[in-house]
């Protein structure tokens, strides 16, 4: 499936490679001793090794510490420990919205589809496992990831932040369902049908206004992820997956769609995630999520052993399609080369990249730069910051100040080989 | 990804379709209520839900009852509940002969080459993850998965057979690691190696035979799984993929590469493995998987809710390559019709195929046809009896004499909507 035989030739001319090679190198240890189990015990549904023993990190968004009502939490992927495009399901990040139904019935739960239709419908998840399916890789991320603002903006901006800091709030996964326009064309969209709503089975009831020509496009009714079903907190036993959108379209517990003529103009959609221009105008909806990457072999908080050969691996990922190239550099910004794309390469997917690179020993600053199939590139942060404001308070004004924040991620190694965040550097 | 536009068409253009699902259709329930736990808890690892609780069911293969000495399990993947082409690695199935390593410490753990090179060289964990890496789709199958005979293959042979029974030793996962090629390079190879000896480090210490031309080809030092590192019963830190061969050559637990002259003719290579052809003789080396499926929805043990539309929906696979094909006959195997292949389709690894249907309520027969990229066809059990032997006992004598069964899977739909193992009805 992949032809990586320049990355290899250049391992394998450079005769310092082996050499180079002390005990050590990136990862750091950790472990505890397992408990004892029976034979059947351990082949039931099995465990990760203790030894790999990193979490998702939680981190209390909303409202304010000591404030009443139902808190939000971001739950971040330790996606600097990802070793393919995959996601494992268990540490794929989630946002929880204060309560989390996590023990829907399947047999009870039911989707209905009504509103501006000719025929409403009621589903049970039996009779959508009978329908045609599809299988897609796609990536959800929160529009926040790598946002620099606010308080979990502080995190992320810090020398010491680790990807799972900065770029956490982003996860791939294989989904399998029914596609959206099949239900929708049973249904019978009628003529004035221009939004469409999607509404969650959690008590605070999430809900979301797509676009109809979306919802005919290429967005998913899901039960299946990475094989298995949903996982509760990504929305067991239904989840909407708007393909390449803000996360928070991704409907979770999806009970209801309802075809209508106008948004909601929910709470979020009206206070928490339009952009703030510098000329104090805000854009309300923006959905497509722009081309994004990290490397996230070596990032931060990491550690090299010493100069030598390592190869330079991280994710690319794009709500406007496949991506089509990515560059690193590795002298700051002066020069970029092509990172080779490692199967498979999916549409509004991520995608692994990796890079051949001689560590001298020298103070360098290591950067990805990806390009997608509209020949859309991810920009350096000064570039955005030139439109949209991203130095205000995330969370304590009224609007969403700068979601969408897809700048170009500068890591700094160190002579000792330590690793920074040096986008604020 | 995928384009399943004629699927679609058929399913729409049936004005019944809808008025045909019923509650109930195709998948058991079963619930246990979930103990309660802290936000930061549910997250830090998520579980699936309690409603999904299918696991791999293990089966004592050897020695018989009562016998001295370590005990071989066979751990089958619950295959007809996988939603596509990844195998979810909890449920990966699993052989374990005796005892499993499940503490290995990957800061203590070593790979040795050694052997007819000209530079032996022992990597650790993080050495190997330095270098240039690759993801490859590759199935595992056990050469015994699905086999009627013997112990394993009452079940197997049972009308009341699941698809995890007849083809529970299969799984597909997204490996990542260091192409064993490269490791091998670096070593230098020997005029006189024509074998590589990997062994690892379980007790028992499982040790393989594996031609160089295939040590040399597509041969894969894996740390990676599905994006996580390798699980403990897939030989955490560091398995072999041999991909597209018998299950036994992806040496789990991978310690020692010793290139050498010969094969060593282990226990396992030369009284276990080797298939036992009518004329008496035995083939001793067979590695290469055929092309193979099986029809994972409707199967045995599942139940129809009545007429009606439902997708059929299985695996595929082969060791030769791609598939290219997969036919499906609803009629007994007079008529075969193409089924749609699902993305992604990668070389020596599943391939998820869909085939809309409509059951009219009346007994059929329902059977998949695999055709890979060398334009093999995957054989009836007919075909497959006139040459080798099928119906004595697995281990009961010195040789097994049905590994590499890939015959045709025909599953039987009763009227009442209740699906048979078919093959020896």
């Amino acid at each position: 499936m992949n032809s990586r035989k320049s990355g290899r030739r250049q391992f394998l001319k450079n005769s310092a490679a082996l050499a180079g090679l002390a005990a050590g190198a990136i990862v750091p240890a950790g472990a505890t001793p397992p408990a004892p189990e029976t034979v059947e015990q351990l082949h039931a549904y099995g465990e990760r090794s203790p030894f790999e023993n990193w979490t998702r990190k939680g981190k209390h968004l909303w409202p304010p510490e000591g404030a009443s009502g139902s808190r939000d939490y971001g739950f971040r992927n330790p996606i600097q420990h990802q070793l393919s495009m995959i996601t494992p399901a268990p540490l794929h990040f989630t946002i929880s919205h204060g309560h989390e139904p996590r023990n829907i019935d399947p047999a009870q739960h039911r989707l209905l589809i009504h509103g501006l239709v000719d025929r409403p419908l009621i589903f049970t998840l039996d009779e959508l496992k009978r329908l045609p399916s599809v299988s897609r890789f796609h990536f959800v991320e929160c529009n926040a990831n790598s946002g620099p603002t606010g308080p979990a903006g502080a995190a992320r901006r810090a020398p010491t932040a680790t990807a799972q800091d900065t770029h956490g709030l982003t996860s791939c996964s294989l989904w399998t369902g029914v596609p959206l326009s099949l239900l929708l064309q049973q249904a019978g969209v009628q003529k004035g049908a221009t939004w469409m709503i999607a509404e969650g089975a959690d008590p605070p009831k999430h809900l979301k206004s797509i676009p109809i020509e979306k919802a005919m496009d290429d967005c998913l009714v899901a039960y299946g992820q990475n094989g298995e079903t949903v996982r509760p907190e990504q929305g067991y036993p239904l989840r909407m997956i708007v393909a390449g959108w803000e996360g928070i379209n991704n409907v979770k517990w999806l009970r209801r769609i309802k075809l209508v003529d106008q948004p909601y103009m929910d709470m979020r959609e009206s206070t928490k995630y339009p952009s703030l221009r510098l000329d104090g105008n805000a854009r309300w909806f923006q959905f497509e999520l722009g081309p994004k990457s990290v490397i996230t072999r070596p990032s931060g908080g990491q550690q090299l052993a010493g100069p030598g050969f390592y190869e330079i691996s991280g994710l690319a990922w794009s709500g406007g399609g496949a991506i089509r190239r990515v560059e690193i550099s590795t002298d700051g910004g002066k020069t970029w080369s092509d990172a080779q794309l490692q199967d498979p390469v999916a549409r509004k997917a991520h995608t692994r990249f990796v890079f051949p690179w001689e560590w001298n020993g020298e103070e360098v600053v290591l950067q990805s730069r990806s390009t997608d199939e509209r020949n859309e590139v991810q920009p350096t942060r000064d570039e955005i910051s030139k439109i949209w404001k991203i130095d205000n308070d995330y969370y304590t004004t009224s609007t969403n100040l700068i979601g969408h924040f897809n700048a170009i991620q500068p890591w700094k190694i160190n002579r000792d080989g330590s690793v920074l965040n040096a986008l604020f550097l």
